[in-house]
This record gives C-alpha cells, sequence and structure tokens, in this order.
C-alpha cells in the first residue's frame, strides 16, 4: 500500500473537525463538521449565513490558478505563491496541483503550517534569526528528508547566525540560502552588488551553508508614476541577473540548479521578461516569480495593477485575473437619508490601501443581487462597523434595514488574516465548501 | 455533586488542546499541551519564544482589574466591558471575577463564543438584523433559561425584524432590548429624543419584546478639541438620560430594573458622572460603563486619553491604568545605518490609530531590557515588516541583528485580532500561561 501523500491526513482532519458555533459567518446554532457545510444548502443571498460573511467565487479562483499556469509556461517561469497572502492549506494544494514550484513563506510559523498540510518545498522569503525560528526550521529539514527549504540572508552577521544554528544541530545535507539584493531606503537586502557578493561569499565558506542563488523583491518600487515604475522594476531585474552571472562566474554557487527569484502581484510580466535574458550560466537556472494576490486578485490596487498589466500582455479585458474575493454584510442601520451603517469594519476588510468598494445589493431571498449604483462609497470603518453614503436617488429606498451589501476589498492579504474560515461560492452565492486560513 | 460553572469544561479544554507547530509566538517543533506552557521554563528577553510574539503583563492587567473594580464603586456604576476588544475567555472570566456585571459583545458570533466559555449576561451593542445572526442568539436564549442578553434598536424596522423573529422563535421570556441614541452625522443610532422615544413605544408594545433602557456611545465624539469633547459628552449623556426619565415617565419600561449604558475608553468617567444625575425612577437603574480598552490600555491613543481622564479623577501618574500588551519582535536587517527592519508587520502590531511605539531593546540572554533613546520611531510597516527608524548615537551600534524590541501599541482592538494566542509574562518576561482569542 502507498502512503498518503504528505499532509492528506491533516486537510482530511479540516475536513473532519467539529465547527462550533461562534465561527465567523457560519449561522450555526450547533456544532457542525465542516465538510458537511457544503450540503447545508445555504446561500449567501438568502440570508442564510451569518454577516459579515467572506466568500471565495471558485468560477474566479480556478480561472486564475488556469491564467498563472499559462503565464508561467507561456514565459519560461516557476511561481512559488506568496502564501502568506492566504495562509490556506487548501489553495496552497491547489496552486501546488496547478504547477506551483512550491509556496513562499514569509516566517518559521509559516513555514510550519505549510508543512503540516502538505507543502513539499518553501522559499522563506525573509531573513530568519531569532534562535527559536530558526530551530523550527532546521528541525523540519532534519526530519524530513524529502522536504526542501531556501531561506534568505543580506549580511554577514545574518549568515553567522544561520552558520552557528546549523553547526549546533547538524543536517545530512546544506541549508539553501539565497542572497537578498535591495533598494536604498526601502526594506531588508543588500544596498549594492559589492556588499551581495561579499554575503555570498560567506555562504559558500560558510560550513553546513550553501548558496542556492538571490532574491529581490521589486514591489517596493511600485509607485503612482507607472512609467518611473517600468523603469526602475527593469533595472532592478536586471541588477539582480548580473549578480547571478557574477556569483556563477566565480563559481559561489553550491547546488545543482540556480534559483533567481522576484515578483510581487503588480510587475511580475517585467521580472519574468527580465528573468528570459539570463542564459549561459554553468547550472540549470530556475526562475521564480512570487507573486501571492494573483489568486484572488482584488477590486482596488491590485484590479488597477493587473489592468496595466494585462495591457502590457495584450491581454482582453475580459481574460485578465479576476477578482475572486468579497465580504457580504447586512445594513443594520440607516439613521440618515444618505447613509447605510454596515455590519462589518476593520475587522472582517482591509482598510490599509483603500476602503471596501461597495458592488451589489440584495434583498434576502430568490433572485440575482443587483449592482449598487454610482455615488455608493464606504468613507469610514470602525473596528465592526463601515459608513457607506448614499447618492441621492432610488437607492435611499432600495437600501433598508435588513439589505444585504457585497463589497470587494483592496489587498487581499489584509482581508484574508481576519477571517479563519472563508466560504467557497459558486455565481449564484451558494455555499459549496470552506476554506481555512492559519494566521 | 453541583454542576460545574458555565464554560468551566469549555474554558479547561482550552488548556487540555494540543497546539500544534505554527502557532504564532511559539516555537514549537512538536505538538504541546496549552497548559504546560507555564512550566516550559521561556523567557522572551532570553529569545525562547518565536518572533513576533505578543505579551500581556500580567501586573498591568491585574493593576488594571483592581482600578477599574474600584472605579465602579466609588460611582456606583456597573462594568460590561466590551468583550470585541479581546475576545479572550480568560480575560472575559478575570473581568466578571473582578465584578464585571456582563460583558458587551458586537453580534451574535461574538455571543456564541462568550457563552460557550461560560459568559452568563451579555450586552450586544449593535442592531441585529440578519435572520440567521437573530437566531444564533434566540436560540440560546430558548436553550439556556439562566443566560440573559440585551440587544439593541434604533429604527422600526429594526424593531420588526426582532419581532418578527420571536414570533417564528416563541420564548418563554420576552426578549430584552435597549433604545440606540445616536449622534448626527455619526454611526447607528437615532438622530433625536422624539425617534428614540418612537422606537421605545414601539418596542413596548410589539409582544415578545420588553424595553430594557437605552444606549448611547459618547466615544464617537472622541477630537483633537479635549474641551470641546468634554462638553459634547457631557451633552450626550445628559441627552440619553433625559430620555430614560421620559421613558420612564410613560411607563415604557417592561423589566424589573431601567438599564442606563454608555461609556467607551476615553470618557467614561464623564459618563459616570452623568449617570449619577438619574435618580428617582420609578425602578432600580442599573448604569452600566461599556469600556473595552481599560484592560490592557495601550502606549499610544488610550494613554493620552487614559492620562486626560487620571487628571479629571485626580488620581496620581502612577496609579492609573498600565498598558498590559506588547509585541516583541527581532532585528532582522540592519540595511542602512539609521534602518533596523523588524520581523514584525501590519500581521502583528495594530497601525490604524498610529504605528506600534519601541519602547526597549535587548540582546537575546540574561538581563533586564535597555529603553531605547528617543528619536527611535516605527516610520512604515508592510504585512510583515516594519521599519524602525534610529536616530544618530550609540543605538546604531547597539541594534545589531538577531536584537530583540519591545513596541507598545496605540488601540488594542486591531492587535488582538491579530493573535489566536497571547503570552502572559512577569515583570522579567518570564512566560507564566496562554490566553486564547476567538475571532
Amino acid at each position: 500500500m502507498n502512503a498518503l501523500p504528505h499532509g492528506a491526513l491533516a486537510l482530511s482532519s479540516l475536513e473532519e473537525q467539529m465547527l462550533q458555533p461562534g465561527v465567523k459567518g457560519l449561522p450555526l446554532t450547533a456544532p457542525l463538521r465542516q465538510g458537511a457545510i457544503g450540503v447545508q444548502g445555504w446561500n449567501v443571498l438568502h440570508g442564510d449565513t451569518s454577516f459579515p460573511v467572506a466568500v471565495l467565487k471558485t468560477s474566479a479562483l480556478r480561472h486564475n490558478l488556469e491564467w498563472m499556469r499559462d503565464f508561467c509556461d507561456r514565459h519560461g517561469v516557476r511561481i512559488a505563491p506568496h502564501g502568506k497572502t492566504t495562509m490556506c492549506p487548501q489553495l496552497f494544494g491547489a496552486q501546488l496541483a496547478n504547477g506551483a514550484w512550491g509556496i513562499t513563506l514569509a516566517n518559521a510559523v509559516q513555514v510550519r503550517v505549510a508543512h503540516r498540510f502538505g507543502v513539499r518545498r518553501v522559499l522563506v522569503a525573509n531573513q530568519l534569526v531569532a534562535r527559536s525560528d530558526v530551530r523550527m526550521v532546521l528541525q523540519l529539514l532534519h526530519e524530513d528528508p524529502g522536504f526542501e527549504c531556501v531561506v534568505l540572508a543580506d549580511s554577514l552577521a545574518g549568515v553567522a547566525r544561520l552558520a552557528e544554528e546549523v553547526d549546533a544541530h547538524p543536517l545530512t545535507r546544506p541549508l539553501s540560502v539565497l542572497v537578498e539584493l535591495g533598494l536604498s531606503g526601502e526594506r531588508a537586502g543588500c544596498r549594492t552588488p559589492e556588499e551581495a557578493l561579499t554575503v555570498a561569499r560567506a555562504i559558500e565558506r560558510a560550513p553546513g551553508l550553501v548558496l542556492a542563488g538571490f532574491e529581490g523583491y521589486e514591489g517596493l518600487l511600485v509607485s503612482d508614476d507607472h512609467d518611473a515604475d517600468l523603469r526602475a522594476v527593469s533595472s532592478f531585474v536586471a541588477r539582480l541577473c548580473a549578480l547571478v552571472r557574477e556569483a556563477d562566474d566565480e563559481g559561489l554557487f553550491g547546488t545543482r540548479e540556480i534559483l533567481v527569484t522576484a515578483g510581487g502581484s503588480s510587475y511580475f510580466d517585467l521580472v519574468a521578461r527580465g528573468f528570459q535574458e539570463l542564459h549561459g550560466l554553468s547550472l540549470p537556472l530556475v526562475p521564480v516569480l512570487r507573486s501571492g494576490c494573483y489568486l484572488t486578485s482584488d477590486h482596488g490596487m491590485y484590479q488597477r495593477h493587473i489592468a496595466a498589466l494585462d495591457a502590457r500582455e495584450g491581454v482582453e479585458p475580459d481574460a485578465g485575473l479576476r477578482p475572486a474575493l468579497e465580504i457580504w454584510s447586512v445594513v443594520q442601520s440607516r439613521p440618515e437619508p444618505g447613509l447605510a451603517i454596515l455590519t462589518m469594519g476593520k475587522r472582517d476588510a482591509s482598510h490599509d490601501a483603500g476602503l471596501p468598494v461597495p458592488l451589489w445589493h440584495h434583498r434576502p431571498g430568490p433572485g440575482a443581487a443587483h449592482a449598487l449604483p454610482d455615488g455608493c462609497e464606504i468613507v469610514k470603518m470602525n473596528d465592526q462597523h463601515a459608513y457607506l453614503r448614499l447618492p441621492e436617488g432610488p437607492v435611499r429606498e432600495m437600501l433598508a434595514v435588513g439589505g444585504l451589501v457585497g463589497c470587494g476589498i483592496s489587498h487581499p492579504c489584509t482581508t484574508f488574516d481576519r477571517w479563519p474560515l472563508l466560504l467557497a461560492v459558486d455565481d449564484d452565492y451558494a455555499v459549496r465548501f470552506a476554506l481555512n486560513t492559519f494566521f
């Protein structure tokens, strides 16, 4: 009998778990097995769920998964989607099933979650420095010979920290490290190619470590000046590629392949094109994008960036990535003619890159939702409330206490982490199954 | 044999649960029983935890619990702390053990969490309008005759929604409803006393509902103009009290006591003083404050408001409410002389009412933490990173990669909801036990 795939039991245990009343979005009055959610006959538009509720449209998810698989095939790149966006094991599984090379994560705790649910290759797009955090990762590499993990370094002090811990907890294989190239005035990462090469040489020399490639994050360059962004991103990717070439010329890589990785969710096309310039190395190259937000897109900042990307790629408007994530809430008060107070707030939807975008309204019951007219705007959120301003006109009559409102969001990362459980729905908002997050 | 107190089994099940590697803040490489956390010998300053980690100082929690009990005794008021701040059953228990009248909550899902862990009296400081949400509460009242719950209404439509659901799911006792008095241009609530009385009369007439009192939230009046706030808050509380008197004169209350409730975490002293003016009613009055943030205070907006409150109350500076909540992270990169990148971000600390406040630094190991000098400032956060600007001086040498940084936060509500588990520590940062949240 073959062993079950790694993580299969952990994933199936999510379906087996008994959910207690008190899970956001679920209308439970008694415990319910998670796997039975899809047979309850719930429909968001019928008012069957609790509100607010976070929904993911399966048709959009499926489209976006296929879109990215095709994109990577076309551009000869791989993707290790940033898992921190969703921290959702079921979505990690869908991404891997659609060709993802691995899953990117931000820290050791996230690596443990991904490993538990069967992810076999992770890229930690950060320096691990705290002793306990390094050990949490080393112990996995020690116990699970098939598990692969690469981490970043951007300083000699960081390399020394990693080397110390590997020395204290020897592995049967070296720890793979990427050097991070940064940007002046921005986040982590070496500021110059010289600095990056110095760190690369230190990794090459450190017992127990091996230089696996170079990493950068062009997403920090996103500004309001699109043309300036394009030049800056292309130039940054070129610098990253030049580093790979120099390190290869010096023979610093200790792996069988060379990794080069960059790519947030706004300019990954430019990154992919930049990586195509890198050939003729002494080892096979694995160019890896790390976009996390392509999977759900949004109705805010990423929708704008993705529209620009579609234009660069020549994608027809309808064929691009689709927004998959919506938050539905209820009008709990209509205290003034131009104001509706909704039962959702900062606890339920992103507010760091634009407030939620009101899209739909519906009186609970059969039928399809109606688009809200222009001029409807969420102008403020408290912890548990949103303030929806209504323009003059019939919407003021239609949007009564008890009415449902569906909103898009801007920045999926800071919405996913507000929901331990999201509901997958079809295009009619019938609830099909649940998705768990681990933040 | 006496039955166990309500919720005791659920609370003890938290101590019995096996925590898997991958819980934020915990350095787990194997499952650990939650109740065993306190005997691991972990100390945050020794670098034993994972980072970032959220800690609550038990000495400050104990002080604040006693402070509020004394405050309520002195002013002849009760408190139903807003549970949405922490959503932490262990802290609900501590608040009730220190004299809280009940727990305030924001919605039906939160009510279910509180009930599950033994809270016997809740005040839902919101309109419940969605069918499923009303039913989640009615079902508790139906099944558990000792459970008490009051909800708000601010419109005839809202009263009708409640009455319909009660009619469809009859209770053996009426549902207690408070009328919400609001503020023009602000959130929910009736805009005029006339409107509020109209809603009160509708509740009185509705079969299955009973008018229990009036509610308001003066916290929406908080502005930068302290003197204007004082006048506006006192005037609002006076209007609320006048409403209670009018409704009493009309004989609208159907309960054995009259509830009047207001009070966020900035001006609850003014609310308490205002409630003292209300006497000579036909029924006993229960004046209830609802501050949620007194329990942990903060190092930002509430610290400023509480300093002003202390001044009004004549409290000695050292005797006031103390900040209890800190987030500790690690310097993961020192890419520029004046910049340290920390392993915490918007996923870990509030950013809606000011960025975290850097307080302490410490090289992992024995000894006490040192205060960071003036001029250290967190200037930006990404999802998983904070940018700490360092002034010229010795701090630039001291704060190396791997160093620990302790930060205070501004606005506890939007930090608690980032942590499924927080660690209670003593004044030396030794880890004593864990606290769970349910968001």
